[in-house]
């Protein structure tokens, strides 16, 4: 990492946890150079960088100024009770809905679960895909039964090796994405009837999930700034006899927050304490905006206790369905799931990952898609800043492709949902982040395709539904 | 199909049904010529094909006889009674062990579930890789989300026309193998604690789902000639709340049976009556010896109640895990739980088929793959009469790559299967293809890898140990 980067980080941290609010002036050039100990032309560069995300704004003759743009400061939404029962969930059609939208290329995709395909390196993993077929040996097919490629599984743990949580390499089972890893480690620790904790709001997957294997849900509530609420995990805990929990440590889906990692490093200690497994989704993990890739809750792991599932699919391509767990004490039951239930992964595009993380120079391509995944953010928060109304409360995350918008509560995201999609914009609308349809007043929004004209203007749209909705309820 | 080819099937068709009983003298040259208009060489290439074939063998002046090659008759197992109650599934790490074995090149591999992998066309298919590497488009990772591929379903869609069961290519729904596909049809139409028609012996992988999604089995016996008694299967109908079956209609794994067509249109008119939907599993419908597909039971669906299941895996490499399933009314529900679970099949692995089946002679390579398979299935049987003990009983399938030998009673599989280890040597033993790990005196046989001096070996090897068995049991 550069000089200026190192200093844009450090700076972007008081930022973002708080210690220079929206609003307040950032220290001057030449205060900054004294400070920190940098040439003016680093400090410089810092700022730049800072603008470029969206942090800060400069002023003119008076210096930059953390943003929102307008002088507006835009809060982060705030977090939900927790449910005190556990609910039977039940899940509408809308999530597939939903996804559905994603497919359609004339739609402004603010509701996709992915990043643009163009941020992708397609002509790499191109080469990969060929050298994989010049190379395609017979025995491949039976070798690559779970737990998986041996070249492919070997380059996931010198990943998880330098992300300071070293993993056995022998442990990881490869699996057709994370979504199917998820589910495996759900099966592999639960039976019909069992309870299971989730996230408010979280990932609909889980909530599916739970759905097809008759599990009950209990829904913990998520702080969009750091996370799961651990007192109320806790007294869940006390409760509600719950068989596993599955959470999203960072990035998540859909509020953007991260648990720091002494937060995490106190769930994996309270779950040990009552013996309850983690599963812990961790898909975005490789798309932090910081100086380093945060540690997972695994990393804090001693007793076997997390399941840790992750995926090529939001840094490479969905398209390659590759995903893995590290199973901590769960391995053999999870690799006899999946024998069981799909076999193996593909081996072909196994062997082409393995390929590509060998040689494709996989790490160049994730600092270039965090740059301008940070970049696209500050893009978008900014234009929200412009066009959303007043009251609106936005999440700001160290990483990912999602931004959490909280309206004023009675707004309708569902109204909202369907007004965008006759005007060409998909969004996510929050009750499919809830057994109960709850978050009836958020939605989540991708800045992970292209910004620009087109995009800036269905921000503005967006905001002028919901100020249209806004002032329609006023009336009544 | 030649003309030599068509004479030499009419005959094999009168040796498997038993109009031409083993040991019987095949008519001579001049009165086969004389019965089917046909001329003297067409006639010797026929018999030299069924020598081939393992059907006839050649006594010196004397003409060709029916096999048994020592005159032996090697009579089709017996079906086995029905169960009275269902049961609970409930099946041994055994599974996971055989499937291992598999995995083991240093084994002989008649314990697989493959065929030998340089069967496959492994240079065109990684020619097909390679292109769908280099076409790589950005939007085929949304486009390719459930039901799949499009110019794959196409493809799939016109094999069905092409065998006289045509499908609505809308409907097909590519998977990760045909076992991610049975998976998904039968949690498409239960729930928790259903009752479920399986096959008895049959494939463990559905007495796996079965266990996995907490129903309750109601074994079926299969007649080892053709497949599923439907009396039996009318009278559990009767008793038990059945709420699916899945059936392995032709080429049955593990006993080779084949419900001809007649009695296919009677089981799907009996499903039909008492509105029960099937599960068929044709995984090896392509692999026949006959002169053209047998059609499916699906062919014989008003009701939409059939979901039929089939792959690339046994025919072009299991290592693509590209199934489908043409799932008549289940086919929403098929398509969201794919959608949760694995979401959809690898986009790379799906283009390459794609262009495959669009450019790549598949039917060229079935047709050398049915001939190489039908030619082993003669070698090994030919061994086993020579090798096996006395009171042996063999199928004699239409096609696929199982053969199921049934020992005398009170012969212990196991114990040969561990016998046969310790000598290099992987089989499958009887007791994984039912709940209650019956058909201990049976064993399934992979004829599908080379035939060769150690698989010849390997067969006398078994054989030796079988009779060393049944000397001992004498002997207490």
């Amino acid at each position: 990492m550069k000089r200026y980067e190192a200093l844009a980080e450090t700076l972007a941290q008081d930022i973002r946890n708080g210690s220079l609010p929206a609003g307040t002036r950032m220290p001057s050039i030449r205060k900054t150079v004294a400070q920190y100990g940098v040439s003016p032309s680093t400090a410089f560069q810092a700022y730049y960088r800072l603008e470029e995300r969206g942090l800060v704004r400069a002023r003119e003759r008076s210096g930059y100024y953390v943003a929102g743009p307008t002088g507006r400061t835009l809060p982060p939404p705030k977090a939900r009770p927790s449910q005190k029962v556990s609910t039977e969930v039940d899940i509408s059609r809308l999530v597939f809905a939903v996804l559905e939208a994603a497919r359609d290329r004339e739609l402004v995709q603010f509701g996709s679960a992915f990043p643009s395909p163009e941020l992708f390196p397609w002509n790499r993993l191109g080469k990969s895909l060929a050298r994989a077929g010049r190379d395609l040996d017979p025995w491949y097919s039976v070798n690559d039964l779970p737990p998986g490629n041996p070249v492919l599984r070997q380059q996931i743990g010198l990943r998880y090796l330098g992300a300071g949580a070293p993993q056995p390499t022998d442990d990881i089972i490869v699996t057709n994405g994370a979504l199917e890893a998820l589910n495996l480690c759900l099966m592999a620790v639960t039976q019909p009837g069992d309870v299971v904790a989730i996230e408010s709001p979280g990932f609909y997957a889980a909530l599916q999930a739970l759905e097809r294997l008759k599990l009950k849900a209990v829904e913990i509530p998520v702080d969009p700034v750091d996370g799961v609420d651990l007192d109320a995990l806790e007294a869940a805990i006390g409760r509600h006899p719950i068989k596993a929990c599955w959470f999203m440590t960072q990035f998540h889906n859909p509020t953007g927050a991260s648990m720091p990692e002494d937060k995490k490093q106190a769930l994996v200690a309270l779950l040990t304490r009552h013996q309850v497994p983690l599963i812990e989704d961790d898909v975005y993990g490789e798309l932090y905006f910081g100086d380093r890739c945060p540690l997972p809750a695994k990393a804090f792991d001693t007793d076997g206790l997390v399941m840790h599932c992750s995926s090529f699919s939001k840094t490479l391509s969905p398209g390659f369905r590759i995903g893995w767990v590290a199973p901590g004490r769960f391995g053999e039951a999870i690799r006899h799931l999946k024998l069981m239930t799909t076999l193996s992964a593909g081996v072909p595009t196994q062997v082409a990952l393995a390929e590509y993380l060998q040689h494709g120079s996989y790490d160049k391509h994730l600092r270039r898609l965090r740059h301008v995944l940070e970049t696209r953010q500050g893009q978008m928060i900014t234009a929200i800043g412009q066009h959303f109304p007043d009251e609106v409360r936005v999440s700001r995350p160290d990483g990912g492709y999602f931004l959490w918008v909280e309206f004023a509560s009675g707004f309708d995201a569902l109204a909202l949902h369907r007004a965008a999609l006759a005007e060409g914009i998909a969004i996510a609308p929050g009750p499919i982040f809830s057994a109960r349809q709850g978050y009836r007043n958020c939605i989540r929004l991708n800045y992970g395709h292209a910004w620009d004209a087109r995009a800036e203007a269905a921000v503005a749209t967006l905001g002028a539904l919901a100020r249209a909705q806004s002032v329609a309820a006023a009336r009544r």
